[in-house]
């Protein structure tokens, strides 16, 4: 992540600062939570004026959607270089779900914040419209491919399967970020490689 | 639920009342989330003065430590009286994850209320301990209880079985919570009934 300072060339892009105060916003969830997540405390930690901030994002509402949306950008940007891989399909869907688990720090930072946002728009004011993060099509798509390519076990239900898939990740990706010391990197592993063999032929 | 107001006859049983409270605390966190959870809101909720309140409850903490340890009391009675029924061990133990989705309006607000407490005490001032709710050492219990009536596959690593279904769980509970809409009560039954064909012998 790149910090910068009042002392530095001005950025000029727009996107790019905007970007910068979206990563500012995940910090300062992952340190206080969302309730912490005042636009106040988010300027000081982007390093910018609380009128700056407000030149990019009218609203609170804006900038946290505009941090959340970014999350799923970056998940979807990593997943897209995976498929441009060329890797054979089982391999390729494992890699995939890697990408949606908390295996390294960014993973996991990317995460607390996504659990944070999401549990933070349910009791908002606005209008909620679910997770909304195009993973749950995104698993019915992978099941498909290796279904496809002749790897998948017979017997399966697809639709059920992409639930219990759909719910396993997330439900790993919680229970590390609350337990990570009885569920580290090599579990969680373990879980994802025992449940693709569960799966797939031999 | 029973509703008290100042009409009626005191409740002169300290426990009781104090159940009384906690139930008017999942309620204020239903509705608003754990950030609409004071103290004023609350006694508000359960029909008494903040004086009252205070006379059971010194802090907030307190407060919404009983109300959390009365989610997991509340499930745990449910469990023992189905552990009671004398059922063979694979709906036995299908009965008792039961109790751990949100198949019914009750259970589904419990585990709303549980989520809105563990994100909570996560970004807290004070000491966190994890879920410790129990849950996966009971898990353990369930799957040793199968593998002991030789209803298990043999080809199964228990410890990392216990974490997959424990997984399982929380992720269809968080989803349904989460999207209603797609992952329905038929749904999360279909999930649970197909996990546990997959890990028990034919």
């Amino acid at each position: 992540m790149v910090c910068y300072n009042t002392d530095m060339p001005k950025i000029v892009d727009h996107e790019e600062r905007k970007s910068h105060i979206a990563e500012a916003t995940w910090r300062v969830i992952l340190n206080q939570g969302m309730k912490g997540a005042t636009v106040r405390k988010i300027a000081q930690e982007a390093g910018v004026s609380l009128g700056a901030l407000r030149h990019y994002f009218a609203t609170q509402q804006e900038l946290l959607g505009f941090a959340m949306k970014l999350v799923s950008d970056r998940a979807n940007a990593r997943i897209k270089d995976i498929a441009g891989l060329g890797l054979p399909p089982k391999e390729l869907v494992t890699r995939v779900l890697m990408e949606l688990l908390p295996l390294n720090d960014n993973n996991m930072a990317e995460m607390e914040v996504w659990f944070a946002f999401v549990f933070h728009l349910k009791y908002a004011e606005e209008d909620y419209g679910g997770l909304n993060d195009g993973i749950y099509p995104g698993i019915v798509n992978l099941l498909g491919h290796l279904e496809e390519s002749g790897l998948l076990r017979e017997e399966l239900d697809m639709n059920i399967e992409a639930e219990r898939l759909y719910a396993l990740l997330d439900g790993v990706a919680l229970h590390a970020l609350l337990e990570p010391q009885r569920l580290d990197r090599e579990r969680i592993l373990r879980v994802l490689h025992s449940h693709m063999d569960s799966i797939c032929r031999e």
